[in-house]
Formats: structure tokens, sequence, C-alpha cells
């Protein structure tokens, strides 16, 4: 095994991360490129080229996920390194695109010492760009990392249509990227993502290590009321929808600042309203609505004090809220030997460190479940993410390559094996 | 001129509306036939068919409005009665759809008074079905009337398009609907519909003879914030379009609710976000807000106490609210002459009547503006309206179909002409 010293940054990276960059590029700076997209289309294409000029096979398994593959022992399983492409509509740069980008160049990296003779891997090499993670355009997100680990089937996820009735079978066709199989079978996982918050840069530290995830609770709600004519129906007999759900969207920052001491993070970003008409009281709000907190008994006791206001909200707006669907989680952790093994990759490397959490779910979530996994944060610039606006410095950016190359490298020789 | 009694009502009124209700019905008993679509398209067909077996010559004008038109005196202008067949999605049968069934029956009835040689109008006849009154499907409402009466261009009509990108040209064009010319020059104006609310049904009162507008102010608001990840964004950072619409929405309600005392109606039923998903916080939310009153100073005090709270709100959702378009308009009177006609026409029939407001538009609103026009309502069960539960009784719909007939035969003779 290697290590690099900060004196011999490879910055290839950034080049080509600037080229990646071009791919559905918006004015403002920032990209959309949407799962199985024509832009998307065009970046695997980009991808596929790279890996395949620098030696390895690329291949699509049945959830439309991407692998480049290398094979150093014929029949072992691999170290799998990735993130995702797709982004959301006026996303940013960096989102997954990031992680990608690294994990091809730290795999590379990683097959250049073993064909010099610098490096001794025990694990198969594969690069990941996973399928749909964001789930703007097809819901679930995580899709392809979901299949891949079992959690959603295969065939629920290519029926999943869009909102012009597109599946994702048709989708994922269209751009010629339909494989067959599961993919290969891990040994381990790293992953590198933006922090998309602010911590690291409040800090002044380089390298998040994520040690857990927060805890979650998240619903789906409607909301039903009864249409009307906005005009002249009059108040005491309206049943509004829409009344009911912003009292709803209003309750969860309320919650939120309540727990001013406790870190508890409350989200509407996403109503489908029925009718929808300026003329017309809605019927219907289909709505998001989410909970999180790095404390489970925070996400417990924001949940209580939410379903305790329903009753009055109801009455109010003389609707009924629904809850349609429901899902939480408790804080999970990452395997603390893959921990051990980053932080004792980043001090060999003299990089600033420490232990982090995400808010965010990721493919690694995923991952996790099934085989040892690394997850690891660069700083994200005033923490803005899923935003045109999205930045982080060329400096974190070759930094976080240096270190998961360290890592991939450390995984395919078999070290968590070892420690764990 | 001739007068009906109670005891010789011509029902066919009824069974002729029932098959008028079949064409876009919905499972739960309503329509769904917005403008220009193939719902639209077929009711306007047999709507032609209908007025050409009794001796009408059916034409279309170049913003689609449909005429049956009986030339009596040739060169003459023609009394115009009608209303719009085009409905909300999942809309009430009535709406529209009972104005213009109910003008083809009071014309074909007049007519028929005309053959028997029991009636000398002055003027010609002309049923009207307006084009898009509705607005839901192209922007803004009541569109075949406003180009009518030069309220707005022709051509920014027809270029108007839906969420598909379909124009009014193209969408009017698909169902055979879109002429040329500007349609009969109009004497006289008269138009039944459906009460929307609840007065007639509470008082008793069959027949509401229609005397002036609520007064209105109606905003388009436009909320900017800033994309974020609705996981990992701190509270504090958060530029929550979503969360600032929310609040105007409440507020809207919050304003009606301290004007419990005087009738103010506020609504906001349509919002667009973007980017509406379920992990990014909202950059922006487009939405309708609008006061209404039939006190003028009510709506000014509301407008000035909404206003008010824009800066709280901004602050607390960290958002922008800006008003891309106002309107407003003031208690508007129909010509006091078309009322006295029409209660004496009640009169005449034995109908219950009362003068009424209408906080609703109709396309008689544009029409007295440049004719004496009449407008009528019938009360609506339970005030239920823009709804597939909306209705009105056999017995109402048949005494409204009397009652516009003796107004159509008093207009077409001229009587407003000696009044006015």
């Amino acid at each position: 095994m290697t290590t690099a010293s900060k004196t011999d940054l490879d910055r290839s990276v950034v080049t080509d991360f600037q080229q990646l960059s071009q791919f559905g590029a918006t004015p403002g700076g920032g990209v959309d490129r949407q799962a199985a997209t024509e832009a998307d289309g065009a970046q695997r294409a980009w991808l596929a080229e790279w890996l395949v000029a620098r030696g390895f096979r690329v291949e699509y398994d049945r959830a439309g996920n991407q692998f480049g593959l290398l094979e150093i022992h014929p029949g072992a399983p691999y170290v799998v390194t990735g993130s995702h492409l797709d982004s959301q509509p006026l996303g940013g740069r960096y989102d997954g695109a990031y992680g990608v980008l690294a994990s091809a160049h730290a795999a590379q990296r990683v097959a250049q010492q073993w064909r010099e003779g610098n490096l001794a891997p025990k694990y198969n090499l594969a690069v990941v760009n996973w399928f749909n993670e964001e789930g703007c355009r097809f819901k679930p997100s995580m899709m392809g990392s979901s299949v891949y680990t079992g959690k959603i089937d295969v065939e629920q996820a290519l029926s999943t249509t869009d909102r012009d009735g597109v599946s994702v079978a048709e989708a994922l066709s269209g751009i010629g990227c339909l494989g067959s199989g599961t993919g290969p079978q891990a040994a381990a996982y790293a992953e590198i993502h933006i922090e998309q918050g602010r911590n690291l840069e409040n800090d002044g530290i380089t390298i998040g290590v994520v040690d857990s995830t927060w805890a979650a609770q998240k619903y789906e709600l409607v909301v039903h009321g009864d249409q009307a004519h906005t005009g002249s129906a009059t108040m005491p007999d309206r049943q509004d929808a829409l009344l009911g759900a912003s009292l709803l969207v209003v309750a969860a920052r309320e919650l939120a600042e309540d727990f001013a001491t406790a870190p508890l993070h409350t989200s509407v970003s996403q109503m489908t309203i029925e009718p929808n008409s300026p003329v017309v009281i809605a019927r219907e709000v289909r709505m998001h609505l989410d909970l999180r907190s790095p404390i489970e008994s925070v996400v417990d006791l924001a949940n209580e004090r939410l379903m305790a206001r329903f009753a009055e909200i109801e009455a109010r707006a003389q609707v009924r809220i629904e809850k349609a669907t429901a899902h939480s989680w408790g804080v999970a952790g990452y395997q603390p030997e893959g921990v051990k093994l980053s932080m004792a990759a980043a001090e060999d490397l003299g990089l600033t460190y420490r232990q982090i959490m995400t808010v965010a779910g990721h493919d690694s979530v995923n991952m996790k479940d099934v085989v040892p996994t690394v997850m690891l944060f660069v700083p994200s610039v005033d923490g803005i993410s899923h935003n045109e606006h999205e930045f982080t410095t060329d400096d974190d950016v070759c930094a976080g390559v240096d270190l998961l190359t360290e890592v991939v490298a450390r995984l395919a020789v078999g070290e968590l094996d070892r420690t764990s």
C-alpha cells in the first residue's frame, strides 16, 4: 500500500470535473440532469469512455446501475466505490457527480499502483454510478442502490413512471443503459460526497468521516377538503385542503422553532394540489412532511407534538388529514472499523478530519446494510446544496480524491477484513 | 308578447339537460369538459344540431364563441342570450351549461311565439355559448366574451397556451370551432346561471335578479426563496418559499376571520411550486390570492391589512414577496332598467324574486359594459359549486327558463329601449 503527500497532488480530477459539469449545464451555474434523461445518458457515455480508456470494462445491471470493472483476481469479489451522476432540477454540480468522478480517479490510481507492483489487492475494483439517487423524476430516491441491495424489487423499480407516464424501463432503454444481471459482488463499499451542511467549513476541517445517519420520520400526508367556488362559497362553508396543508407547513416550522436548543429539521417542500385552479377551493393536497434529528428522542417528541396538532388543523380548515405513508428510522451507524480505517488514512495523509453524521440519505446508507462501508465528506461552501450555487474548493476536491484513493487501496488489500 | 303560467310549464329542458350532462360525465356525478377538449367539442356539436333542428344558423367567431342565429329582420342587431358550456375539472353539471341550454330553449320559445304571430320582435335572436369562461385550461377566464367585447386582443387569446403548450388556436381548430369574424351585433344580452351561493335557498326564493358585482382585489404573487437540501440545510439558513406561501394562505384566512361581521371572502386555491421535490426546499411559489366583498371599503381595508403582513412573513420565511400582477374592481352595477324589466317579468309569471349581487364573474359582467344586460340566478342547493355535487331542482330549472323566455321576449320587442 502507498501513501500520498500533499506535495504530489494529482489535480487531473479538477479538469475532468469541469468537463463533466458541462452535461446538463444550466445558465445559473448548476446542472439539470435528472435520471435517465438525455443529459444523464450523455454523461454516462462520457464516464464509460473515461473508464474504458483506463482499462475498465463497463456494464449495466438490470436497474440501470453503471459499473466500471477491473478484474485483478478472476471470480473474486469487488471493492466497490462510487456515488450518483443524476441531479435535481437546477441542482448543483457536486452532489453525487463529485463522488463518482472521485471514485473513478481513486480506482484508477489504485489500479496504477497494482500495475506498477506497489500494491497487492486481494479484491477486484469496481466504480459505480448508481441509478436515480435523487428520486425527483422517479420515486423513490436511491432506487439503483435499493435494487442492488435487495431493498426494493427490480420489477417495481422498472415499472415506476414519471409525471408523463414514462417508465424507468423505457427511460433506461432510451439512453441505452438497461442492462441485465445483478452487478458485481461487493466485498466492501466506499463513497465520498460533499457535506451539504456547514459543519466542516465552520470547524475548518477538510474531511468528515461519517459514523451514522440522523433519525427521521417521514410522512406522505393527504389533506382532504371539498371543491367550492373561490368567490361565492361562504367562509364557514369552505373545506379548504390548501388551508389545511398550509397550516401543516407552518406547524412543522413551529416544531423546529420549539426545539431551538436541540437540532430538529422539519420540511415540507412538495405539494400536489387538486384541482389547482385559481377559482376552485382545493379538494385535496398531497404533501411530504419530514422531521429529522441526530437525537432519536427529539424526532419521537416532535412527532408526538405534530400528531397533537392534527385535530386543531382539521377543525380550523374543515378537512381530514390522512397519513398515506409513514417511514421512520433511528440513528443508524456505519461500521466502526470503517470509520477507524478512514481516520487512520486521513491521519497518514496529513488531512484534518472529524467524525460526522449525515442528515441526507446516500447510496452508502443502503450499502452499509450489506457490506462494510465507508462514507466520507468534503466541505460545502456555505453549506449550500440542491442549488446551482453548490461549491467545494478545488483543494478540497483533490484532498478528497487522495483520501478516497487511500481508503480504496486499504479496502482492496483486505485491511478491513483483518481489523473486523 | 306572452306570459306563461306555472301550470303549462314546458319541461323538455329537463330531458335535454340530462342528455347534455352526459358529455364529459364523471363517476362522481359531475362533468369534466374544459375548454376546447374533446368533451367540449362533442357538446358543441350536440348543441349545434339542437339549434339547426329548430331553424337557427350556427356559426363560430374568431375566438371560438358558438352562436345560434335566427334572423327575423335582415341586418337588425340581435338580442343575445347564453352562457358557457365549458367546465372546471370535476366541475358541476349546472355551472354555465344550464344557462346555455336555458337560452336555447328561451330563444326557441320566443321564435315560436313569433312564428305563431303572437310576438313582433324588433331584433333578431342569438343563442351564445361563450368560449372558455372557466379559464382553467387557458387563462384568463371569460376569454370568449372578453374578445367579443374588445377587452382582450384576439391574437393574445389565440396564442395563449395550456400546460402542454397547446395554443387556443390549435385546440379550437382541433374541435372544428375556430371561426372568423366578430359574431353578431348585440342590442342587448341576457344570461341565467345558478347562484353558486346559499342566499336564494336560505330565503326560499326562486329567482335572483343580479343588480351588481362584488368588489374584488386579486393578486398573482411570487414568493422568492432559494433551493436547499430539505435534510441537511439548517433551519436558520433556509429561505423557504413554500413556508412563505403557506404563511400567506393562513394570513388570508385570518383576514376573513377578522371581518366576521362584514362579508369578506379570501382565497388561495392555486400554487405553482418550484422545483416541487420532496428533498429540495422550494425556491419559488407562484400563487393567486383574492379578496372579495360586497362593500368596497372592506376590500380596501383588507388589502391594507394584507400588505401590512408582508414584511413579517418575508422576515420569518426569509423570502421576498413579489406582486406579479394586481387587478381590482369596485362594486359594478348592471343597468337598473334591466333589473326592473326582469323583476316585472318575474312578478307577471308569479315567481318569487329578489335583487342579489354576484360574487363570481360571469360573461354578463363583460357584456353589461357594452350593451344593456340582464343577469338572472336560480338557487343552488347548499350553495355548492365548482364541485360534482352542484345541484338545482328541476322546478327551479324550469322556472328559470320560463323567466328567461319572458325576459328575452321583452328585450326582443325593444321594451328596454323604451324604458331606458
